[in-house]
Protein backbone atom coordinates (compact mmCIF):
# COMPACT_ATOMS: atom_id res chain seq x y z
CA UNK A 1 0.00 0.00 0.00
CA UNK A 2 2.65 2.65 0.73
CA UNK A 3 4.98 2.26 -1.99
CA UNK A 4 2.10 2.56 -4.44
CA UNK A 5 0.12 5.76 -2.75
CA UNK A 6 2.81 8.13 -4.09
CA UNK A 7 2.06 7.23 -7.52
CA UNK A 8 -1.96 7.65 -6.72
CA UNK A 9 -3.76 10.71 -7.96
CA UNK A 10 -5.45 12.82 -5.42
CA UNK A 11 -8.33 11.57 -3.86
CA UNK A 12 -8.45 8.17 -5.02
CA UNK A 13 -9.66 7.09 -1.84
CA UNK A 14 -12.93 8.61 -2.02
CA UNK A 15 -13.35 7.38 -5.76
CA UNK A 16 -13.01 4.10 -3.86
CA UNK A 17 -15.43 4.88 -1.34
CA UNK A 18 -18.01 5.94 -3.69
CA UNK A 19 -17.74 3.12 -5.80
CA UNK A 20 -18.25 0.66 -2.87
CA UNK A 21 -21.07 2.18 -1.16
CA UNK A 22 -22.62 2.44 -4.85
CA UNK A 23 -22.12 -1.52 -5.20
CA UNK A 24 -23.66 -2.11 -2.09
CA UNK A 25 -26.42 0.01 -2.21
CA UNK A 26 -27.29 -1.69 -6.06
CA UNK A 27 -26.95 -4.62 -4.58
CA UNK A 28 -29.55 -3.92 -1.90
CA UNK A 29 -32.17 -1.67 -3.35
CA UNK A 30 -31.17 -1.32 -6.69
CA UNK A 31 -30.66 1.85 -8.80
CA UNK A 32 -34.18 3.76 -8.83
CA UNK A 33 -33.69 3.94 -4.86
CA UNK A 34 -29.99 5.19 -4.74
CA UNK A 35 -29.71 8.36 -4.84
CA UNK A 36 -26.61 10.56 -4.91
CA UNK A 37 -26.78 11.98 -1.58
CA UNK A 38 -27.31 8.64 0.37
CA UNK A 39 -24.06 7.52 -1.84
CA UNK A 40 -22.27 10.49 -0.67
CA UNK A 41 -23.18 10.09 3.25
CA UNK A 42 -22.42 6.24 3.02
CA UNK A 43 -18.92 6.50 1.41
CA UNK A 44 -17.84 9.10 4.11
CA UNK A 45 -15.99 10.88 0.90
CA UNK A 46 -16.48 14.63 0.28
CA UNK A 47 -19.33 15.36 -1.84
CA UNK A 48 -17.50 17.99 -4.19
CA UNK A 49 -15.18 14.81 -5.42
CA UNK A 50 -18.05 12.85 -6.76
CA UNK A 51 -18.15 14.98 -9.89
CA UNK A 52 -14.75 15.26 -10.34
CA UNK A 53 -14.07 11.60 -10.02
CA UNK A 54 -17.81 10.82 -12.55
CA UNK A 55 -17.98 13.60 -14.02
CA UNK A 56 -21.44 11.46 -15.98
CA UNK A 57 -22.95 11.49 -12.40
CA UNK A 58 -25.43 8.72 -11.38
CA UNK A 59 -24.94 6.34 -14.58
CA UNK A 60 -21.10 6.38 -14.57
CA UNK A 61 -21.00 5.38 -11.12
CA UNK A 62 -23.31 3.25 -11.43
CA UNK A 63 -21.24 1.77 -14.19
CA UNK A 64 -17.93 1.87 -12.30
CA UNK A 65 -19.78 -0.52 -9.50
CA UNK A 66 -20.97 -2.75 -11.63
CA UNK A 67 -17.53 -3.48 -12.99
CA UNK A 68 -15.96 -3.42 -9.43
CA UNK A 69 -18.63 -5.77 -7.98
CA UNK A 70 -18.77 -7.82 -11.30
CA UNK A 71 -15.13 -8.24 -10.95
CA UNK A 72 -15.37 -9.77 -7.68
CA UNK A 73 -17.40 -12.31 -8.05
CA UNK A 74 -15.64 -13.22 -11.66
CA UNK A 75 -12.72 -13.80 -9.03
CA UNK A 76 -14.85 -15.78 -6.49
CA UNK A 77 -16.22 -18.02 -9.36
CA UNK A 78 -12.76 -18.67 -11.10
CA UNK A 79 -12.04 -19.59 -7.82
CA UNK A 80 -14.75 -22.09 -6.97
CA UNK A 81 -14.93 -23.34 -11.04
CA UNK A 82 -10.67 -24.47 -9.92
CA UNK A 83 -11.57 -26.43 -6.91
CA UNK A 84 -13.66 -29.76 -7.86
CA UNK A 85 -12.31 -32.34 -10.02
CA UNK A 86 -15.51 -32.28 -11.87
CA UNK A 87 -17.56 -28.99 -13.28
CA UNK A 88 -20.55 -30.10 -11.76
CA UNK A 89 -19.29 -30.37 -8.11
CA UNK A 90 -18.01 -26.78 -8.95
CA UNK A 91 -20.98 -25.70 -10.21
CA UNK A 92 -22.96 -27.41 -7.12
CA UNK A 93 -20.26 -25.89 -4.81
CA UNK A 94 -21.07 -22.19 -5.99
CA UNK A 95 -24.37 -22.21 -5.86
CA UNK A 96 -24.49 -23.70 -2.50
CA UNK A 97 -22.07 -20.80 -1.74
CA UNK A 98 -24.28 -18.05 -3.21
CA UNK A 99 -27.28 -19.50 -1.47
CA UNK A 100 -25.23 -19.48 2.07
CA UNK A 101 -25.00 -15.97 1.39
CA UNK A 102 -28.04 -14.50 0.19
CA UNK A 103 -29.79 -16.80 3.43
CA UNK A 104 -26.85 -14.53 5.50
CA UNK A 105 -28.03 -11.41 4.70
CA UNK A 106 -31.93 -12.05 5.18
CA UNK A 107 -32.65 -12.91 1.66
CA UNK A 108 -31.03 -8.81 0.15
CA UNK A 109 -27.63 -9.83 -1.22
CA UNK A 110 -28.58 -12.10 -4.35
CA UNK A 111 -26.65 -10.90 -7.32
CA UNK A 112 -24.60 -7.48 -7.25
CA UNK A 113 -25.57 -6.31 -11.01
CA UNK A 114 -29.40 -8.22 -11.60
CA UNK A 115 -31.42 -5.36 -10.39
CA UNK A 116 -29.90 -2.42 -11.79
CA UNK A 117 -29.77 -4.23 -14.89
CA UNK A 118 -33.53 -4.89 -15.08
CA UNK A 119 -34.16 -1.19 -14.26
CA UNK A 120 -31.48 0.99 -16.16
CA UNK A 121 -30.92 -1.15 -19.22
CA UNK A 122 -33.33 0.04 -21.24
CA UNK A 123 -32.61 3.72 -21.16
CA UNK A 124 -29.16 3.75 -20.22
CA UNK A 125 -26.38 2.94 -22.46
CA UNK A 126 -23.54 3.23 -20.12
CA UNK A 127 -24.92 0.77 -17.58
CA UNK A 128 -26.00 -2.17 -20.02
CA UNK A 129 -22.99 -2.16 -21.46
CA UNK A 130 -21.08 -2.63 -18.03
CA UNK A 131 -23.60 -5.17 -17.49
CA UNK A 132 -22.83 -6.81 -20.63
CA UNK A 133 -19.70 -6.68 -20.23
CA UNK A 134 -20.06 -8.32 -16.44
CA UNK A 135 -22.12 -11.39 -17.30
CA UNK A 136 -19.82 -12.17 -20.00
CA UNK A 137 -16.80 -12.06 -18.09
CA UNK A 138 -18.52 -14.41 -15.35
CA UNK A 139 -19.70 -16.45 -18.75
CA UNK A 140 -16.11 -17.13 -20.08
CA UNK A 141 -15.29 -18.59 -16.27
CA UNK A 142 -18.14 -21.18 -16.49
CA UNK A 143 -16.90 -22.15 -19.89
CA UNK A 144 -13.54 -22.70 -18.84
CA UNK A 145 -14.98 -25.14 -16.18
CA UNK A 146 -17.10 -26.41 -18.54
CA UNK A 147 -14.48 -27.26 -21.82
CA UNK A 148 -11.86 -28.66 -19.00
CA UNK A 149 -14.56 -31.46 -18.23
CA UNK A 150 -15.04 -32.34 -21.88
CA UNK A 151 -17.75 -29.97 -23.40
CA UNK A 152 -16.87 -28.94 -26.79
CA UNK A 153 -16.86 -25.04 -27.37
CA UNK A 154 -20.27 -24.44 -28.83
CA UNK A 155 -22.08 -26.91 -25.73
CA UNK A 156 -19.95 -25.05 -23.29
CA UNK A 157 -21.00 -22.04 -24.20
CA UNK A 158 -24.82 -23.08 -24.00
CA UNK A 159 -24.36 -24.71 -21.07
CA UNK A 160 -22.73 -21.76 -19.47
CA UNK A 161 -25.33 -19.49 -20.55
CA UNK A 162 -27.81 -22.36 -19.29
CA UNK A 163 -26.09 -22.39 -15.77
CA UNK A 164 -25.70 -18.55 -15.32
CA UNK A 165 -29.54 -18.15 -16.50
CA UNK A 166 -30.73 -20.48 -13.97
CA UNK A 167 -28.75 -19.19 -10.99
CA UNK A 168 -29.86 -15.32 -12.00
CA UNK A 169 -33.46 -16.70 -12.16
CA UNK A 170 -33.11 -18.88 -8.66
CA UNK A 171 -31.36 -15.93 -6.92
CA UNK A 172 -34.22 -14.07 -8.20
CA UNK A 173 -36.81 -16.99 -7.02
CA UNK A 174 -35.64 -16.90 -3.49
CA UNK A 175 -35.43 -13.44 -2.80
CA UNK A 176 -39.23 -13.69 -3.40
CA UNK A 177 -40.12 -16.90 -1.29
CA UNK A 178 -37.55 -16.00 1.49
CA UNK A 179 -35.90 -19.72 1.11
CA UNK A 180 -32.82 -21.71 -0.82
CA UNK A 181 -35.35 -24.09 -2.34
CA UNK A 182 -35.28 -22.73 -6.23
CA UNK A 183 -31.57 -22.76 -5.66
CA UNK A 184 -31.40 -26.04 -4.63
CA UNK A 185 -33.53 -27.38 -7.60
CA UNK A 186 -31.40 -25.63 -9.89
CA UNK A 187 -28.46 -27.33 -8.24
CA UNK A 188 -29.41 -30.62 -8.66
CA UNK A 189 -31.24 -30.19 -12.21
CA UNK A 190 -27.58 -29.00 -13.28
CA UNK A 191 -26.10 -32.27 -11.67
CA UNK A 192 -28.12 -34.30 -13.12
CA UNK A 193 -27.53 -33.00 -16.56
CA UNK A 194 -23.73 -32.95 -16.12
CA UNK A 195 -24.41 -36.28 -15.46
CA UNK A 196 -26.02 -37.20 -18.89
CA UNK A 197 -23.28 -36.06 -20.93
CA UNK B 1 -69.74 -4.69 -20.05
CA UNK B 2 -73.19 -2.78 -19.62
CA UNK B 3 -74.98 -5.49 -17.83
CA UNK B 4 -71.91 -5.55 -15.21
CA UNK B 5 -71.18 -1.83 -14.90
CA UNK B 6 -74.33 -1.33 -13.19
CA UNK B 7 -73.11 -3.87 -10.17
CA UNK B 8 -69.59 -1.95 -10.32
CA UNK B 9 -68.21 0.42 -7.69
CA UNK B 10 -68.11 4.22 -8.48
CA UNK B 11 -64.38 5.00 -10.32
CA UNK B 12 -63.82 1.34 -10.74
CA UNK B 13 -62.19 2.19 -14.42
CA UNK B 14 -59.88 4.81 -12.64
CA UNK B 15 -58.79 1.58 -10.35
CA UNK B 16 -58.39 -0.14 -13.68
CA UNK B 17 -56.67 2.30 -15.18
CA UNK B 18 -53.81 2.94 -12.33
CA UNK B 19 -53.12 -0.99 -12.44
CA UNK B 20 -52.69 -1.03 -16.07
CA UNK B 21 -50.64 2.30 -16.03
CA UNK B 22 -48.75 0.87 -13.37
CA UNK B 23 -48.20 -2.74 -14.58
CA UNK B 24 -46.36 -1.09 -17.98
CA UNK B 25 -44.32 0.89 -15.96
CA UNK B 26 -43.00 -1.45 -13.36
CA UNK B 27 -41.99 -3.83 -16.15
CA UNK B 28 -40.47 -1.15 -18.57
CA UNK B 29 -38.29 0.77 -15.61
CA UNK B 30 -39.10 -0.74 -11.86
CA UNK B 31 -39.94 0.44 -8.79
CA UNK B 32 -37.82 3.15 -8.05
CA UNK B 33 -38.31 5.12 -11.03
CA UNK B 34 -41.70 4.49 -11.30
CA UNK B 35 -43.40 7.92 -9.37
CA UNK B 36 -47.59 8.44 -8.64
CA UNK B 37 -47.41 11.65 -10.79
CA UNK B 38 -46.13 9.46 -13.56
CA UNK B 39 -48.37 6.43 -12.73
CA UNK B 40 -51.68 8.92 -12.35
CA UNK B 41 -50.70 11.06 -15.47
CA UNK B 42 -50.24 7.95 -17.71
CA UNK B 43 -53.60 6.35 -16.72
CA UNK B 44 -55.78 9.15 -17.42
CA UNK B 45 -57.83 8.89 -13.98
CA UNK B 46 -57.99 11.51 -11.73
CA UNK B 47 -55.60 11.90 -9.06
CA UNK B 48 -57.83 12.28 -6.46
CA UNK B 49 -59.05 8.75 -6.51
CA UNK B 50 -55.98 7.07 -6.17
CA UNK B 51 -55.54 7.42 -2.17
CA UNK B 52 -59.50 5.90 -2.12
CA UNK B 53 -58.57 2.91 -4.52
CA UNK B 54 -55.36 2.13 -2.86
CA UNK B 55 -55.02 3.59 0.41
CA UNK B 56 -51.36 1.61 0.96
CA UNK B 57 -50.19 3.85 -1.70
CA UNK B 58 -47.70 3.16 -4.01
CA UNK B 59 -46.74 -0.64 -2.35
CA UNK B 60 -50.24 -1.48 -2.87
CA UNK B 61 -50.58 -0.02 -5.72
CA UNK B 62 -47.29 -2.52 -7.02
CA UNK B 63 -48.65 -5.67 -5.81
CA UNK B 64 -52.08 -4.69 -7.61
CA UNK B 65 -50.70 -4.57 -10.41
CA UNK B 66 -47.73 -7.45 -9.77
CA UNK B 67 -50.99 -9.95 -9.44
CA UNK B 68 -52.43 -8.63 -12.59
CA UNK B 69 -49.84 -8.71 -14.73
CA UNK B 70 -48.91 -11.81 -13.26
CA UNK B 71 -52.36 -13.33 -13.79
CA UNK B 72 -52.35 -12.21 -17.17
CA UNK B 73 -48.96 -14.56 -17.63
CA UNK B 74 -50.15 -17.49 -15.84
CA UNK B 75 -53.01 -17.96 -18.70
CA UNK B 76 -50.63 -17.24 -21.30
CA UNK B 77 -48.56 -20.04 -19.84
CA UNK B 78 -51.43 -22.59 -19.20
CA UNK B 79 -52.33 -22.32 -22.88
CA UNK B 80 -48.79 -23.17 -24.36
CA UNK B 81 -48.22 -25.73 -22.14
CA UNK B 82 -51.49 -27.23 -22.97
CA UNK B 83 -50.42 -27.11 -26.74
CA UNK B 84 -47.87 -29.41 -27.39
CA UNK B 85 -48.12 -32.84 -26.94
CA UNK B 86 -44.54 -32.54 -25.00
CA UNK B 87 -43.96 -30.44 -22.04
CA UNK B 88 -40.31 -30.24 -23.54
CA UNK B 89 -42.41 -28.67 -26.73
CA UNK B 90 -44.75 -26.42 -25.19
CA UNK B 91 -41.76 -25.02 -23.13
CA UNK B 92 -39.77 -24.30 -26.04
CA UNK B 93 -42.67 -22.83 -27.62
CA UNK B 94 -43.37 -20.77 -24.31
CA UNK B 95 -39.35 -19.35 -24.69
CA UNK B 96 -39.74 -18.62 -28.14
CA UNK B 97 -42.76 -16.57 -27.11
CA UNK B 98 -40.76 -14.56 -24.55
CA UNK B 99 -38.13 -14.22 -26.60
CA UNK B 100 -40.25 -12.85 -29.88
CA UNK B 101 -41.86 -10.14 -27.13
CA UNK B 102 -38.99 -8.94 -25.91
CA UNK B 103 -37.22 -8.24 -29.23
CA UNK B 104 -40.75 -6.48 -30.43
CA UNK B 105 -39.72 -4.22 -27.33
CA UNK B 106 -36.83 -3.54 -28.45
CA UNK B 107 -35.36 -5.53 -25.09
CA UNK B 108 -37.46 -3.85 -23.00
CA UNK B 109 -40.27 -5.66 -21.68
CA UNK B 110 -39.14 -9.04 -20.18
CA UNK B 111 -40.94 -10.45 -17.48
CA UNK B 112 -43.26 -8.24 -15.72
CA UNK B 113 -42.39 -8.29 -11.81
CA UNK B 114 -39.03 -9.37 -11.69
CA UNK B 115 -37.45 -6.03 -11.80
CA UNK B 116 -39.86 -4.54 -9.17
CA UNK B 117 -39.21 -8.15 -7.15
CA UNK B 118 -35.30 -7.29 -6.91
CA UNK B 119 -35.66 -3.84 -6.19
CA UNK B 120 -38.32 -3.97 -3.51
CA UNK B 121 -38.75 -7.09 -2.09
CA UNK B 122 -36.31 -6.80 0.78
CA UNK B 123 -37.96 -3.68 1.87
CA UNK B 124 -41.64 -4.11 1.58
CA UNK B 125 -43.55 -7.62 2.74
CA UNK B 126 -46.60 -6.41 0.32
CA UNK B 127 -44.20 -6.84 -2.69
CA UNK B 128 -42.71 -9.91 -1.60
CA UNK B 129 -45.67 -11.30 -1.04
CA UNK B 130 -47.13 -10.50 -4.50
CA UNK B 131 -44.22 -11.82 -6.44
CA UNK B 132 -44.22 -14.99 -4.10
CA UNK B 133 -48.00 -15.43 -5.27
CA UNK B 134 -47.20 -14.77 -8.87
CA UNK B 135 -44.08 -16.91 -9.48
CA UNK B 136 -46.07 -19.96 -7.50
CA UNK B 137 -48.87 -19.69 -9.87
CA UNK B 138 -46.63 -19.96 -12.87
CA UNK B 139 -44.56 -22.55 -11.28
CA UNK B 140 -47.67 -24.48 -10.54
CA UNK B 141 -48.80 -24.35 -14.35
CA UNK B 142 -45.02 -25.81 -15.72
CA UNK B 143 -45.51 -28.61 -13.11
CA UNK B 144 -49.24 -29.64 -14.07
CA UNK B 145 -47.31 -29.70 -17.56
CA UNK B 146 -44.22 -31.63 -16.75
CA UNK B 147 -46.60 -34.49 -14.85
CA UNK B 148 -48.67 -34.97 -17.45
CA UNK B 149 -45.28 -35.55 -19.28
CA UNK B 150 -44.70 -38.23 -17.13
CA UNK B 151 -42.47 -36.65 -14.31
CA UNK B 152 -43.75 -37.63 -10.45
CA UNK B 153 -44.70 -34.79 -8.40
CA UNK B 154 -41.29 -34.44 -6.86
CA UNK B 155 -39.49 -34.46 -10.31
CA UNK B 156 -41.90 -31.68 -11.73
CA UNK B 157 -41.12 -28.99 -8.40
CA UNK B 158 -37.74 -29.35 -9.08
CA UNK B 159 -37.85 -29.15 -13.25
CA UNK B 160 -40.54 -26.18 -12.73
CA UNK B 161 -37.80 -24.23 -10.60
CA UNK B 162 -35.25 -24.83 -12.91
CA UNK B 163 -37.41 -24.16 -15.78
CA UNK B 164 -38.82 -20.63 -14.56
CA UNK B 165 -35.52 -19.77 -13.07
CA UNK B 166 -33.71 -20.41 -16.41
CA UNK B 167 -36.31 -18.25 -18.45
CA UNK B 168 -36.04 -15.50 -15.90
CA UNK B 169 -32.33 -15.34 -15.93
CA UNK B 170 -31.83 -15.77 -19.54
CA UNK B 171 -34.82 -12.46 -19.55
CA UNK B 172 -32.19 -10.78 -17.77
CA UNK B 173 -29.26 -11.41 -19.65
CA UNK B 174 -30.70 -11.30 -23.16
CA UNK B 175 -31.70 -7.67 -21.74
CA UNK B 176 -28.18 -7.00 -20.74
CA UNK B 177 -26.86 -8.44 -23.87
CA UNK B 178 -29.35 -6.79 -26.29
CA UNK B 179 -29.40 -10.95 -28.23
CA UNK B 180 -31.88 -13.67 -27.97
CA UNK B 181 -28.71 -16.05 -27.46
CA UNK B 182 -29.59 -16.69 -23.90
CA UNK B 183 -32.99 -17.77 -24.54
CA UNK B 184 -32.14 -19.64 -27.05
CA UNK B 185 -29.56 -21.61 -25.49
CA UNK B 186 -31.88 -22.08 -22.39
CA UNK B 187 -34.83 -23.29 -24.64
CA UNK B 188 -32.26 -26.19 -26.32
CA UNK B 189 -30.64 -27.07 -23.00
CA UNK B 190 -34.26 -28.00 -21.47
CA UNK B 191 -35.44 -29.50 -24.24
CA UNK B 192 -32.30 -31.76 -24.54
CA UNK B 193 -32.46 -32.27 -20.29
CA UNK B 194 -35.98 -33.72 -21.53
CA UNK B 195 -34.96 -35.96 -23.81
CA UNK B 196 -32.48 -37.85 -21.02
CA UNK B 197 -36.21 -39.03 -18.93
Amino acid sequence: MDETRGTRAPGRASRDAFIASTGRLLRRQGYGATGLNEIVRRSGAPRGSLYFHFPGGKEELAAAAMERTGEELRVAIAAVIGSRPRASESLSALIDGLGAGLEASGYRDGCPIATVTLEAAGASETVRLAAERVFNSWLAELERGLVADGLDAEQAARRALLVLSAIEGALLLARARRDLAPLQAVRDELAALASHR
